[in-house]
């Protein structure tokens, strides 16, 4: 094949793969395969469809476009080289899967501008898909006018078999086609490889057949390497279905272009070597140095940057009029992508005395979301078919449903991990939206891969887990989390708060709110039962991570040290014990990682190193505890799977009472 | 309705409905709705076809039967009391959801006879049924022979909304149709009702087309509240199709019977109310006390005793022909069942002198394994599309394919979740195989609920999990491990082996292959990257979970404590010292839980008391040290996500060279 005989869009095309080609060769690692299958469809719709600025990757009405098949990573650093991202230079690309650098193994957004969302863990980028979607039709139904549409972009996903094998991307798009989101489009890389060979050895279900049981409108190209204009018509044809999601299979052979590598798993994930590569530069008629792109192609990808330009300053101009005619909506919408939070919103939280009643922190959690979602309308989320166990219905407000796009309650269905990387997608689509996602504690094992992502890739969700001990009760050691917190705490970047009573819950929330405007998740934990509100909690001290809730009169000889349902233990136990004439502190430690970030001397203050006597209290593993008690202290914890029985009865048995509190400290104490 | 005009089948159906409705009643707590809709579909599978021995609910070669609605647990209570199993009585059931009953609030497989897995989780029970499906096929294609069928049994579930709505069933479920698992039969309970009311606000997709999809065989029952005939008759059509697994859909309502909470998720999850309880007693015509059934309903179910021993002796005859004529495979598969290994099977374990090569562990993993399977040929698994990246493939045998059920090379497909809960699925078909499942260790998060339910459900499994650090390297911080490890060995009963070189990953196997026998997993944790051989390590010391490697003369200054790939810094760092006049010891802890398991006497010697300077180094996150360096010690640890970078390069800049580790132990010994 000779350059002359080649179309411009042919070279483009060659140019995506050699560029996949040459930085996964300079790099010797990484995964030239499915770049070279999938630039044909990932050209085309750069090309002809993918309205962006390529100077402004922020740009709020830009389509979003995310390579759900990560690992192909070389192939979207191509394109946004290409497209003239001045977050890719041709030097990042020589620097990929490199220390720090711009093109690291799997795109990062918050390495990379113009990555959407963070790829690679499989399914999840499609189902984070289904969050842009969901926040682009929910804002589209709260902001647009009958003469201006402010919001309206399409959201586009590359996916490959891996994707579709994974479940998680089944419960999101299983969703997404109930809920006829109709301006997703997924493209189904469709090359027959995976790692361990040909899909006939664990993968030949009909998938298209699957999407359309889904709901999805379904499309087929035969020949995805050679046939853009078949490419170019589904996606049309795409667009023009509005009432559900479409689902457009590309068949296309990995490693195209390899003479001996195409169609083997040998393509996916490992370096071709340097006789192949040039094998392959001579089977495709490439004929230039490793990451040199001639001229006459930039300058085609390149008019880019005028067209998005373009797009920008029209959607400014509609923006102004709209501002004009509509300014109460401007106003929040401004806001909204601003990230800012109104003046005062936290003033609705409420706080309590002792006298107030007890009831369950899942309770105040209700309350928290209501009273916020009055001042805080981009409160939108809901639960995995427990929303009247998680109490996580904003009242008064509808369902998110087909044709009722407007209303914040999202029913996910049980689909837990479906629902974390929607959630993802929510907040990653920075349009300032709050994503919230409710189950029990204990199912947090369901969607942590997507929990985790939240951490990484800076998603500012707020995750709602209830029945969070094993006062969860009859449902036994199956629905009662043990270590769940301990694995959770020890996740980078997640806030995980355990509040003790309503003004902990009230403080939880300002804390999440907060972190979820500056994109940063928390985890909240609250009680299945009631729990007394406790005369020395606080709401601003949750942001401390741990304080001190009760006091000795001088240096104390023990420090009891609770977290939520069990805080009230520690407390009563201490009044016991000070009444028989010890000196005792309480300290509430509701989140662990904001007290390592205090100072030292906050630390030290609320946990003398001098006190070694120290007595940890919660209703979960002690794994991790013996940070806080030392090697002399004690955890009064649950090392083993918890049982089927009333919730009280689970708690006494296990020894969580104020008696078996008070043994425990008094052995310490000797 | 009349008593008198009800059939016997209609009254037994009945009476499960009301041991259902009366137990939750009782407990005021529990899940009437899904046992009074599916009591006839699940009388007409045990009436008249479950093949079980309820006086011995082991028998090998029963049917099984999973209730992977688990919620329903009630369901499979009665079942078990009326078909004459002696694990459930009738006392029992008014023990429903109480401390210690045999009748926890979901299934538990380690607490009542009969049970064969645990379900509650949804989408898991349906998942083991493939896993149940897959040890009966792989035993079926080992042993049976021309004349004689010696494994020979369906695997029965019923599953509900929730279950199908879950990733897990999806995953599981389309491998099963790859599998053509022709002995595999699901009953659907369609009853349209979840938790937050109809399935019209969340899951509205073609159940029945996307299990065509799959490639299972798929009927509809219309009418499963009173179509008993054709309940049967799609249960025999199921049986007929041989190289599929059937689907059913079973059209029912959820509370049949409830005048006012019939179809509501109102019956989902909470007791009726003694009001309802007595209008549905007068809909149903049922006019018994609570937990009253009369005797010839008592006399008709019961005939299953008689029956169940009839199935048993005949297998049993067959067995003694069988073993007559076939004593070679006999002797085997009475090992097997009998949960033994062979004498001198771990003579086969390799050791390892420090001048041997250095090699990755995930390397040594794949020679235990393929010496193990010389001599153990129940291990049967494979790795969720990373084959030859875990090295968890049995060299010279063959894939477990369609036809080729002998064989024990599985490939699961992306789909870790699915691997777990069908790796389960094989343990406890109690048959003495020993799965294992692969993937990268970060990638447990998929599949961390059926972790913990190997765990939980006592299910002898082998993680075998590999690139265990940021060692992982060029992926990046999607694709490494940090709070991994820590999360993992929060999780009780599942040891967790981190082996530092070829000794111990041999001893790590031995471990986990005694455990496996024991119905305990382990998970391993392999380097991606070459690690040195260390003279002091031991196969026969990890089994102590902790031990020294290299000590000082005398009491020591100082210990360095390291796992997996950093020990070898701890080592290096300990000569440096040493050669300085430093007295230092170098302790190896592989498996935490294994060293707690200990005497406090070896412990101490391990770690004495008095030595509080240690120095911890783990490429993983610090979480959960303090218990072993205290509050005076330290750790060499990565508390943030990772990056991509060449493994080496990703190790240095986080601080895991020699040269950091000695800075840290000269800055504790002051």
């Amino acid at each position: 094949m000779a350059v002359a005989t080649q179309s411009l869009e042919e070279l483009c095309i060659n140019s995506i793969r050699f560029l996949a080609v040459d930085a996964v060769e300079k790099a010797k690692s990484g995964h030239p395969g499915l770049p070279m299958g999938a630039a044909p469809m990932a050209f085309v719709l750069w090309d002809r469809f993918l309205r962006f600025n390529p100077k402004n990757p922020k740009w709020f009405n830009r389509d979003r476009f995310i390579l759900s098949a990560g690992h192909g990573s070389m192939l979207q650093y191509a394109l946004l080289y290409l497209y003239g991202y001045d977050s890719v230079t041709i030097e990042d690309i020589k620097q990929f899967r490199q220390w720090e650098s711009k093109t690291p193994g799997h795109p990062e957004n918050f390495m990379t501008a113009g990555v959407e969302v963070t790829t690679g863990p499989l399914g999840q980028g499609i189902a984070n898909g289904v969050g842009l979607a969901i926040a682009e039709a929910h804002l589209a139904a709260k902001y647009n006018k009958p003469d201006t549409k402010l919001v309206d972009h399409y959201t586009y996903v590359i996916l490959g078999d891996g994707c579709n094998m994974e479940g998680v991307s089944g419960e999101a798009c299983s969703f997404a086609g109930h809920l006829g989101l109709g301006k997703l489009i997924a493209l189904y890389d469709d090359n027959h490889i995976s790692i361990d060979g040909s899909t006939d050895v664990a993968f030949t279900e009909d998938v298209s057949k699957r999407f359309e049981a889904y709901g999805w409108h379904v499309q087929h190209v035969q020949d995805g390497n050679t046939d853009l204009e078949a490419i170019a018509k589904a996606i049309e044809a795409a667009k023009a279905v509005t009432d559900k999601p479409s689902f457009i299979k590309v068949t296309t052979t990995i490693g195209y272009g390899s003479p001996n590598k195409a169609n083997t798993a040998g393509v996916h994930g490992a370096a071709l070597g340097g006789d192949e590569v040039a094998l392959t530069r001579k089977n495709l008629g490439w004929e230039h140095e490793p990451f040199v792109v001639p001229q006459d192609i930039l300058n085609h990808t390149g008019k880019a940057v005028e067209r998005g330009a373009g797009y920008e300053a029209d959607w400014n101009k509609a923006y102004a009029d709209y501002k004009a005619k509509y300014p109460q909506e401007a106003a929040e919408f401004e806001r909204y992508i601003g990230g800012k939070l109104p003046d005062g919103w936290d003033k609705v939280l409420p706080t309590y005395t002792a006298e107030d009643k007890a009831l369950p922190t899942r309770k105040h959690s209700e309350t928290c979301l209501n009273k916020l979602a009055a001042v805080l309308p981009e409160l939108i989320g809901g639960s995995a078919d427990l929303t009247h166990s998680n109490l996580t219905e904003i009242k008064g407000k509808g369902d998110f449903q087909k044709g009722q796009y407007q209303n914040p309650n999202i029913h996910f269905g049980v689909r837990e991990h479906g629902m974390g990387a929607i959630c993802n997608g929510i907040a990653l689509h920075d349009s300032g939206l709050i994503p919230y996602g409710a189950t029990f504690l204990i199912f947090t094992d369901y969607m942590r891969a997507s929990i985790r992502l939240s951490a990484l890739s800076q998603a500012g969700v707020i995750w709602v887990m209830t029945h969070d001990s094993i006062g969860q009760g009859e449902d036994g050691p199956t629905h009662q989390p043990i270590e769940t917190l301990a694995s959770l705490r020890a996740i980078p970047n997640l806030t995980v708060i355990r509040p003790a009573d309503g003004n902990e819950t009230s403080g939880a929330y300002k804390v999440a709110i907060e972190r979820a405007k500056h994109n940063a998740p928390t985890l909240l934990a609250f009680t299945r039962q009631n729990v007394p509100n406790l005369a020395g909690t606080s709401l601003e001290h949750v942001a401390k991570g741990g304080y001190t809730v009760v006091d000795s009169d001088g240096t104390p000889e023990l420090i009891l040290i609770g977290t939520g349902s069990e805080l009230s233990l520690a407390v009563t136990a201490a009044e016991k014990l000070t009444a028989e004439g010890k000196k005792v502190r309480v300290v509430s430690l509701p989140a662990w990682d904001l007290f390592e970030a205090q100072d030292a001397a906050y630390r030290e203050s609320v946990l003398p190193k001098a006190v070694t006597k120290r007595l940890a209290v919660e209703a979960a593993s002690s794994f991790g505890w013996h940070k806080y008690v030392g090697t002399e202290g004690d955890v009064v914890s649950i090392d083993r799977f918890g049982a089927s029985a009333p919730g009280g009865v689970c708690l006494e048995k296990f020894g969580f009472s104020v008696d078996n509190v008070l043994a425990k400290a008094k052995k310490l104490l000797g």
